[in-house]
């Protein structure tokens, strides 16, 4: 069963085969569904973003999108997550992309449902779509990740994205470092140094920012300084290396982690990053799926 | 006008067929569309299950699907569901797919609108596709209704299902019991004796339970005790018949109904109901729409 | 780019050029799309009717659909239109279709982004393809616009509708007036009289009523009297010209408005409105499209 639950689980190996097959779809190459193949996604907590990412994934991939919303799901009526999971297998569906609020909410159900599941985000764990599309934007840029020096930047501590990225970047051969303000550093993360923000921008080939994720912090932080504090202005940008760029997982509070003015300037992989999303999740998609359809 | 509103509308030999279609459709034969021709399905209560199976079913026969939530609807500005269903007929809608917290509330529309409403659940009253889908399950098993015992167990008052299933089983040669909280007991289904549920257990060919529908109570239910008195417990289901089997029309409230450990024993058909009733969908859309087709 | 966001933009030559187009579609010719091209419709406001018609428009043209609705998008983390907007552009769709509580929320996004906006209504601005349906009825009916006469009954303060039909009618050489409560006259408008509404019904060729917009009044009216005072009574009807059509732009307040029996009397192409609607869309999206499909 070819889940897509975290970064973890991926070898390297794994992750350059999907790195290469989104690479491949970029250039409007490789396979399709021949098939009616269904997926469904759930999604337990708004998002465009991604919804529509997916969205587009599976339909250039010709597959069948059924979307189901909490909003109008059977899970108001006190389903439980594995059942609506196995429902939606009994009724044909051949995978499914979950995002959901409780971390690591997918332990109930591997092993028990019989379709992939590929994680979209789940609570403050994994989001393994978003560091696959971060690793091809870098890998698009430099061709290697072994040497690279990279730091992230900001709410590290609610950010789902920071300590996969930090693991697999790691991993991969690259140097990371951290730039947070005390209250949202992570102690628990093992890779990577917390660093000053202004040394992070001058020796870093990757500034890659974080969204501060006000829905997520139980008290409202004021953003006031945070721009100057921890943010990326006009100002330090003129200091980062001549080749270095910057990423943001967006959606992107203008003027709070970017100055407005960054947020497509030429360094800026921001949108670019977006573009990717499509062809990572097309990438895992058929990693998920392609055996389904030689089976049909 | 091949309206589906409830199962009294439908002679055995309908049943017949289209639970004949159904079977072909899950064999992967029978008809397709060969034109676009677009199906609505307007939901105005929740619900996962009923809505992605009949989308899963309208794809399979290479349908165009259009939803209409409430929460997003012109409803909201107060517009009647007749001009609603006639707006959707105008803008080239073929057919119609309906759920509806109001009991027959396709009386407002039958005569008036040009396209065939499917009835996806009306208020407590009338739900024929899960009543086809319990047929096609029960048929399946024993190739037959005539002379099968079967008992239809719990929430019968606020059961859209058991009072059609009653009257159908009945009717096809079937011998139908109930059993029931007395609160929950309804004196106007002409249909079916109540007996005790541990006689009923021992003497069915199909133990069917029914969902408690804590949203259509006024007041809450203590569901405590339940399974022990009504539900099926694994003390219950070791004294039912060898072959006999276990339906419920889901979602399923795990400890309740139903032994959470039961849902998916031997004995049980409940996911394989909801399998089924992807090819019921399909055989009364087709049913709907085959001689529209032709006219196209 | 060739957005369509306001009647004024569109010279005459364009809009008879939409018309013609739209009748061929009615007559099942035209272009259709002949690879993948992605439409997204963004609604931040509740429409049945114009997003299903603008859904099966896209549909019957073979286009892709994504669907971006206020409630399951990041637009709740702050997110500005223009990054929502440009984020769908990122992922891959070829145009947008936006319907905005803000008047002329596209300035904000013309010039800016890279794929052409479609209008389906600003805040009390502009509609038009409301407007273009209204013009492709007026022109199956009559084959011309010169010399016609057009009476607008009712909110036209609060009608995106109102006043850009007026202008544009005008410019085609219709001679439009005005009949209104004097609460929701509008001194702005320049185009066409206030008359009497008894006057207005004796001497028109269409007859086009408003809607009440009680969701835009920050006052709710009380509409007892309306019917009488300012609605199309059956009595009115019956002293309108012997070809003169009604018009209504949907969804109607029966009763209010119009005499619920006048809805679909022999003068009404309320309905065929409807079922225009879809045509001018799929013009208007083929004049957006057609040329991104040769590019493909």
């Amino acid at each position: 069963m070819m889940h897509l639950l975290t970064m973890t689980d991926l070898s390297n190996e794994d992750i350059l085969n999907i790195l290469n097959d989104a690479k491949n779809y970029k250039k409007q190459h490789g396979w399709t569904a021949d098939r009616k193949l269904f997926v469904a996604n759930l999604f337990f907590e708004p998002s465009t973003r991604t919804k529509c990412s997916f969205e587009v994934a599976e339909r250039k991939l010709g597959l069948e999108v059924l979307h189901v919303d909490e909003a109008t799901s059977s899970v108001q009526k006190g389903e439980t997550l594995y059942d609506t999971v196995r429902t939606l297998q009994s009724i044909g569906t051949n995978a499914v992309v979950i995002r959901h609020p409780k971390d690591q909410y997918f332990k109930e159900l591997v092993g028990k449902v019989n379709i992939p599941i590929l994680n979209a985000g789940d609570g403050c764990g994994h989001h393994p779509t978003q560091s696959l599309l971060d690793l091809l934007t870098i890998h698009e840029e430099f061709c290697r990740f072994e040497g690279l020096t990279i730091s992230i930047i900001g709410d590290i501590r609610h950010s789902r994205v920071a300590r996969s990225n930090a693991e697999v970047l790691t991993r991969l051969g690259a140097n990371v470092y951290f730039s947070a303000p005390s209250v949202w550093q992570d102690e628990k993360t093992p890779y990577g140094m917390y660093i000053d923000i202004d040394e992070a921008i001058e020796i870093s080939d990757v500034v890659m920012l974080l969204r501060i994720q006000h829905e997520r912090h139980i008290f409202k932080t004021d953003t006031t300084d945070y721009l100057t504090s921890f943010g990326l202005t006009k100002e330090r940008e003129k200091r980062m290396k001549a080749h270095a760029i910057i990423m943001h997982p967006a959606p992107v509070n203008r003027g709070v982690e970017i100055d407005g003015e960054l947020v497509e300037c030429e360094r800026s992989r921001i949108f670019q990053q977006m573009e990717n999303g499509v062809f990572v999740r097309m990438a895992v998609l058929k990693r998920a799926l392609y055996k389904e359809n030689e089976r049909g």
